[in-house]
């Protein structure tokens, strides 16, 4: 019993100091590529109103919420997702920030679902979204952004593709048969939930729903795979990615709609090449949701866009060339290790110690009196670069390269002139 | 309604850039002293077991918390603290890691109270702990850590204090009254509730439970004045800190017990000078803990503490040199802004943004058309310290500083000399 109550629940993780430093280059890797594209970094509550996510119509995520009443006996739930916090935050003070406002943040999200490999009950998303800008000059900055993210992981247009549609073809495809507009979102429900590769055998639901639109697979597959962009904003997209030399990532792919009720454009989905993951990046323009929830207060185009850690994390697992790039990444401990070789100079090793960590360097020195054989392991095991001995020579102090075992003398009493030579040998 | 909708739960906080980034300063300040430190990052789960809460006894945070059934019928709760989390991570896998274990992590907590300031429901806290380490090293080396943390943050012993106390001295007063040892958790549950300032008023409750141990609020303030440290190890531990050079950031004083039941040893909390505000930071150690979690499987000594993001935050705002450092250390959104002043140059400017982005620089453009004026207005919004201008003169460029209004030209075709010319300017 006691050993089931050390582990977290199903679907829910521990980030040990190695698989947190997996996360957290994941994590310097979105943030640093979304400053680079001039995005700011924002984050809201882990907990939301229930209503928050009625609201938003679609409902999908609804049946998947950790939701309960709280001891105030409010209805709340655990974001499931970013896009409604995002969208009420700019919604409450849109005038306060000048268009487009471009976004991104970090954060953990939650999903009661079955845990399976990709699918996580509790899961990190990098989210990137832009407000306020109606044309494809934000379809184009935020897809480029989604390219340079996975270019810093290592990933060419040889592993990874970007799959581009827009909800705006299928309207295309209703109008050329002569048929309501009312019906793309159905069309577009059952598109979401069709396998393009199975047509031979539709599950009956599917059929019924198909047959109730008047359109066959066939036809939807015979449009799917020759769409028409002329004249379109897609294009413009296509013409501007190509344009940014970005276009050996795409492909255009018209099956793509992505589940949310909420897009009403341009779509996208960032998938390995061979496809036998699920998606590892998805986004889209979804213009009507600040409106909807602002109950028509605010109306603000938008477009945005996530990444979450589990699949970008299993694919970097599983692509050697991308592990190393992510391994290499990885810092050590510390820059050096004190050994603290006399314990009559302790005191000394701890004041030394306070100095070259308030000059910048990462420092670790033994709690406690420990054999100097015993404190160059532990040096050797933190992959410190550098060992500082502090020994009956005080203030002389011995510095030690570990990998090359060459050492050499300093005067510890001038500490700053340590500080800088110490900052010279790490790399 | 909808204007309520748009709000966050009450005691929750949506994090505009603005305010995300007084936070991200707090959290890198956080990071790097703990590294400086040589301690690594991990995280835990936001949602556990209701069962670790209980299992750790104590239960002065069970009725605050958010807990409740989830879908498949558990009882979980948003954690309240990291402590049982961090306890029960290290208890699984005690096996795999060399002691001294120095952990931290920065996360969110939850506790349902009545939000007032310093006091929110949902709030972030930076944890340190070591396990696996008796000795009074552990306490010198966590404490030296507070003290770090402090001082970066602009704040000296004139500022924040530290106060010290260990439950051990306590164990002496009831030693000293020949009074049993088994009457410490009570005493100190008492003190933790007692307001020294205010002993001619002690509420009638308190004053039974006094009366109960046998004591009486005179004698414990008599010894509170003046605590015997002779031969203990809290004596041991000032004279570390004494050694590192942190003396002058250390007060004894008894009373500080620290309201959770599984701390042993030291304890300790840090004030602002005038105490007008809750504790900025407080940690101790707890030698049982991992083994009442393990039932026995696991027993390792333990030191931790924690600084909260809400009432730092407060004393930072309310400190007018503090706040100068910490708003001298927020970056402007970008390093260049690309004004494209000739929209038929918009794919070079876009091909010229991709590559400067790749080569590291923080790179904003318009997304739509604009006119020149109000591309350098963006710019100067945004402080960006530099404007490059792409117009009918490609690949003749205008580089613009614009604090100075400085310009020169230079050619665009050679990417790389470009990115290093750019690169001098940006401070």
């Amino acid at each position: 019993m006691a050993s089931e109550l050390l582990q977290p629940l199903t679907g829910f993780r521990d980030f040990y100091p190695e698989d947190f430093a997996r996360r957290r280059y994941l994590y310097d890797t979105w943030r640093a590529s979304a400053e680079a594209f001039g995005f700011v970094e924002y984050d809201g509550p882990v907990l939301e109103k229930m209503e928050l996510y009625r609201k938003k119509s679609g409902g999908e995520l609804v049946g998947q919420l950790f939701d309960f009443e709280d001891k105030g006996g409010r209805h709340v739930a655990l974001r499931p997702e970013m896009t409604p916090t995002l969208a009420r935050m700019v919604a409450a003070r849109e005038r306060h920030y000048k268009k487009p406002v471009k976004w991104f943040s970090i954060a953990p999200f939650f999903r009661f679902e079955r845990p399976q490999k990709g699918r996580l009950r509790e899961f990190n998303q990098f989210n990137a979204d832009i407000f306020g800008e109606a044309g494809v000059g934000a379809e184009i900055e935020l897809i480029a952004l989604s390219i340079e993210i996975v270019r810093r992981l290592g990933f060419g247009p040889d592993a990874v593709r970007v799959r581009l549609s827009s909800r705006a073809l299928w309207s295309r495809f209703l109008a050329a048969s002569e048929k309501s507009d009312e019906l793309l979102p159905e069309l577009l429900s059952v598109i979401d939930k069709l396998d393009f590769d199975q047509l031979s055998s539709i599950p009956e639901k599917t059929f019924e729903r198909l047959n109730a639109l008047g359109v066959t697979a066939d036809e939807l597959a015979a449009f799917a795979s020759a769409p028409d962009l002329e004249g379109t904003d897609l294009q413009q997209v296509v013409d501007g990615l190509i344009a940014a030399g970005l276009g050996d990532y795409l492909e255009i792919d018209a099956k793509i709609v992505r589940g949310l009720a909420y897009y009403t454009g341009t779509v996208f989905e960032l998938f390995d090449a061979s496809a036998s993951m699920r998606a590892i990046a998805g986004g889209g323009r979804y213009d009507t949701l600040v409106g909807l929830l602002s109950d028509g207060a605010v109306e603000l185009p938008a477009l945005g866009m996530a990444f979450g850690d589990v699949v970008l994390g299993n694919l970097i697992d599983e692509t050697p060339a991308a592990s190393a790039l992510r391994d290499a990444a990885l810092r050590p401990v510390c820059d050096v290790f004190v050994v603290v070789a006399d314990e009559a100079r302790r005191n000394e090793a701890l004041a030394l110690t306070t100095a070259l960590r308030r000059a910048g360097l990462r420092i670790n020195l033994p709690l406690a009196p420990a054999k100097v054989g015993k404190q160059f392991q532990a040096a050797e095991e933190q992959r410190a670069p550098l060992a500082l001995v502090v020994g009956t020579e005080w203030p002389i102090v011995k510095i030690k390269t570990l990998a090359s075992r060459a050492e050499q003398t300093a005067d510890a009493s001038d500490l700053l002139a340590l500080a800088e030579t110490l900052a010279k040998f790490i790399p």
